[in-house]
């Protein structure tokens, strides 16, 4: 199967007015906020360690290791996404900080290439003795994504390197040969490796993506086995009861049809699954995959592309489970799908898989990150009353604010590499050929074979659907232009150089050919706020609408609209939009019209009676979810009530 | 202040057609099978090994011990049980065993009077060192409370004097002289001693139960200095961060003002405020338990009488948080709530309380047992669907059918001792006059000073609402009949030897004179089955409704109306009751009509789009709370979504 490629981030300039505040801030703010903090250099924020860790490891430094087992990954999602900012625009300060990281990871790393701090300081001997739980290989696979992407940012290759070393290392310790049972509880070593094997060519690494992925589920059960050993000690007390769907090792991965356990483990076995299924022309993984995407996104995904309800264990739970209020819906596990998405996108050509990652992009994964850069929510619930939200009890792990950093520190990261690297989800190229999947204001150019291309699109999505494109090739390219008709558009028309376009739709991308020389496009697709309702299967919903507009998803907030937000009823027939070019730094809101329960009638303390309900008219006022609380805490709602007609 | 008595259980003879089945079920079935679980012979039941912890402590058997640290308790409440139903009827077989095994405890109590198996066996030398966690003076009071129950039941003395030299050893240690700021981690040897000090008149004891209430919240903070000391180590790993709200000494008893923390500790550190306050005349402390009891029930408890919604540490949470699905709604805790309430309402003859203790007594303690009397449920949420019930998950403490048994295993000998003393709720007594709190088919016969009477009450209550009730007063007594008249009953006739009568209620009590010779009063309540509503600030029930009659709080269950229960929307003037003789034993059943939100539009797997909702018309039935999951499992709602006009 022929995969549609990326482009570099290096010939993708976005320039866009509703992305460049979350782009900037990633340079502006978010890399300088994350590099104090992995140096601890900030007050009232958890401790991090992490670049202290990898001194210490050195060798350089006296001290103990702190921090979880895979704080090493803090560290390598920050170099990632510098190596991101760095495809963007040249920068000095930055690259020369990366490149000191870089040598810090080198002198952490052992004679035969292992590199992990905790296993050097704190448990000396015991390296690759508890794949369950020590992360090492999910370290490993952090550091080669961030190995590579440095490698393209720069041309250096002393991190591909350092990476090359420890991959052999790895290749050579888990091969068929020496240990053929074994692989990590925690998925990544096998995108980590994927990407080696992209940017190396060397074929062995690819191939132990694909040995570790098979191996899961077989029986024996491998981690039945490692904890009987006398060198494994526990490491996570919640995960003594272990539940081989945590991991996706409950069946060998060809046999999985659910998505199961741990939501991020999943969708980064998922991606990987994908990738391998690609390299290898497997036709059989593929169909894997797409079950196991279908199930996931069917059956367990919420209408703002988030996965994982339940706070125990960060996991799925059962089909149509999807509760809103206390749900888990992790910052990261909106990520690995936008990640899976998009490699099934690359394979299949097919618009349907990026729908979803746009759909997560949009929502969860904006909503991680605060309009400062330097707060984060790693659980994303669709209603927020923050009363309810208080420490050591069932919600205790939602918080109603972001937080400034948290103990074990995934999600700002990871939130930030991802938004580093959007281009990848913009475009795809195979050949001339290009597909449009997100519409923002950006640039590409690209070389082909016959020559260069030019591609320009101006826009002002999602407040409108109008989007102009500009092509520019060289004589002698010729190819076609697939331009990605969103799921949620009814309407559109589309136009080439002033001239009407009816064309066929195939697998959700409107096909347009490109001739040689300058060519202007227009696509305009209708973006009317709309009503959404919810499959009856997932009850939490039934009678209660929720409010979009493309793809992105509204909430209500207590500052725009008052306490007790449950207590609204709206009438869907009365959405209307507005831009407010102040509100939130500029945005579409959406209003409607309903009625209100009121609670003068219930002033005593009574709590249950046979009161009739008062309801009095009332405004309702809708702004993005992935805007709520960056003015000021309060309750917030994704699903409010419908009023029956 | 002048409390209203108990009359002794001895004199109670209940014959009651709705409470037969639970009542005879304890001595047939309850007390049978949880004498062979103490004793572990039974398979597939949770291990208890309560007996064996005795026997081995008293130096009978070799072994370990096993079970929580507060394993003896189980042994106590199941000796408080027979003892109850000794009260009712001779049973030699029971009352011999019961005696093996005071005789066991005799002989694991030390020579200075101390009992426990858990540091005998396991911690010998440890006790007393650990008062947050251990659990040594929660299970003294369950023993002392067994104690003085047996000696009422039987008139033997040998329990009472073992538990008189354990008091004895706990006032000492625990004096002003020696231990001035030591107070329990579990509230209930405040109660244990109270009632010691009852069927002693020894004083001393009585003072001890005050001290132990009045040290709580003082600064600095015993648990603080506990876990500092080198004799303390740690039981309960998830007490490692303790916040003293969990067992309600951030303040001083008298300063709080809100129900906090641990649902079990609070009731009954409050019955016990309430019984200090009675004893010691102390108004100001009363205050405080009204002012408790007022912010648990109006703001903090569901409709069925159950309290504490927070899974984690099963605890209150905040006012107004009351979620239906995955609350904790611990069946211990509604029957602390109505020990508290009952209290309340003896010491101000306010029937307000036993609206409370009723709607307890009806629906969350009756659904935590089964009718078979062998299974149980612990958490009682207000709606479950089974297949979300999923272990290692958020879910994972609701269990969506009774167990047989569990670990910690305080609901089922906690339940099966409440119904043993219902006649506890049933009837105070102040000299001549009478409160009468319950309707159920009975014979009361008392002495008083000026010779006997004998209360006879025929009712089908809850069925229907009328009650009949012969009284036969010896010459000479005189005094007056107090009859509650429910908080839900809007309409009634009262009649007296056939002559209607309209007389005054006094703090919810009719009060009628009685005279000496035979009368028959008649009272009929009007039972409608009737829908309630809920104060707005309770959000989850927002455009809901749930049914009730009487004190019975009514539900629909998967069995009787399909799947998806949420689904259904209620049309509140569509109730209609009906008598069903045969099902779950003969049961009034609620039917209603309405319509239900279809998914035949949504056969697809599409989770989200903008399709109208497709309703039909709906039958929609309800059967009483307490009785669901009784045929077979499925799917329970309380709280129905209302149709709107």
């Amino acid at each position: 199967m022929e995969k549609l490629n990326l482009i570099s981030l290096k010939d993708i300039k976005i320039n866009d007015g509703f992305w460049n505040r979350y782009l900037n801030l990633v340079p502006k703010e978010v890399i300088p906020y994350q590099w104090a903090i992995l140096n601890d250099q900030l007050q009232d924020v958890e401790t991090s360690h992490s670049i202290r860790n990898f001194r210490i490891a050195a060798g350089l430094e006296e001290g103990e290791f702190y921090g979880a087992v895979f704080q090493d990954t803090d560290v390598a999602k920050w170099l990632e996404t510098v190596s991101y900012v760095l495809m963007r625009q040249k920068d000095s300060v930055w690259e020369e900080r990366a490149d000191e990281v870089i040598d810090l990871i080198g002198k952490a790393q052992w004679d035969d290439g292992y590199i992990n701090t905790y296993y050097t300081i704190k448990e000396k001997g015991k390296r690759f003795t508890n794949l369950r739980e020590g992360h090492e290989l999910y370290t490993a696979g952090h550091l080669m994504e961030a190995a590579t992407a440095y490698y393209e940012a720069t041309g250096k290759d002393r991190f591909l390197h350092i990476m090359c070393r420890f991959a052999d290392l790895i290749c050579d310790v888990f091969s068929e040969e020496n240990r053929k049972d074994a692989y990590p509880g925690h998925q990544e070593i096998e995108l980590g490796l994927v990407k080696m094997y992209e940017k190396t060519g060397n074929r062995r690494y690819l191939e132990q993506a694909r040995l570790f992925l098979e191996r899961r589920g077989q029986q024996p059960d491998f981690f039945e086995k490692e904890i009987k050993s006398p060198e494994y000690h526990l490491i996570f007390p919640e995960l003594k009861e272990y539940d081989p769907r945590y991991s996706q090792c409950h069946l060998p991965m060809r046999m999985q049809k659910k998505a199961e356990g741990h939501a991020v483990r999943a969708t980064y076995m998922y991606a990987a699954m994908a990738d391998v299924a690609a390299a290898y022309d497997d036709v059989e993984l593929l169909k894997v995959c797409e079950t196991l995407w279908r199930n996931m996104v069917c059956r367990k995904m919420y209408l703002t592309g988030s996965i994982g309800s339940s706070g125990i264990l960060e996991r799925f739970t059962t089909d149509y489970d999807l509760p809103n209020r206390g749900n888990y819906s992790e910052s990261c596990a909106s990520i690995g799908l936008a990640m899976f998405s998009r490699r099934m996108a690359q394979i299949t050509a097919d618009a349907k898989y990026m729908d979803v990652a746009e759909l997560a992009l949009y929502n969860t994964i904006l909503a991680g990150i605060s309009m400062t850069g330097k707060s984060f929510f790693y659980v994303n619930p669709l209603e927020v009353w923050p009363p309810s939200c208080m420490r050591r009890t069932s919600m205790e792990h939602v918080k109603p604010i972001r937080q400034k950093w948290f103990g074990v520190a995934c999600c700002p990261p990871n939130i930030a590499r991802t938004l580093a690297s959007l281009g990848d989800y913009l475009i795809f190229q195979k050949k001339e050929d290009f597909y449009v999947n997100l519409y923002l204001s950006t640039q590409v150019h690209v070389k082909t074979d016959r020559g260069e291309m030019l591609l320009q699109m101006e826009t002002d999505f999602p407040n409108s659907g109008g989007v102009g494109i500009r092509i520019c090739a060289d004589a002698g390219c010729s190819g076609s232009l697939h331009l990605r008709i969103p799921n949620y558009v009814d309407e559109y028309t589309l136009s080439v150089d002033g001239q009407a376009l009816s064309c066929e739709i195939e697998k959700g991308y409107a096909k347009l050919p490109i001739g040689q020389g300058t060519h202007e496009i227009k696509l305009v697709m209708e973006l009317p706020p709309r009503i959404v309702r919810s499959n009856p299967r997932i009850r939490e919903n039934i009678g209660r609408v929720a409010v979009m507009k493309g793809p992105v998803v509204y909430c209500m907030e207590e500052q725009d609209n008052g306490e007790n937000l449950p207590a609204y009823y709206l009438n869907p027939d009365s959405l209307k939009e507005e831009y407010d070019p102040v509100l939130l730094g500029g945005t579409t809101v959406i209003k409607g019209s309903g009625v209100k329960e009121e609670i003068d009638d219930w002033q005593s303390d009574e709590p249950y009676g046979g009161h009739e309900p008062v309801q009095t008219e009332a405004e309702l006022m809708f702004i993005p979810y992935a805007y709520w609380c960056n003015r000021k805490p309060g309750e917030m709602l994704v699903w409010v009530k419908e009023l029956q007609k």
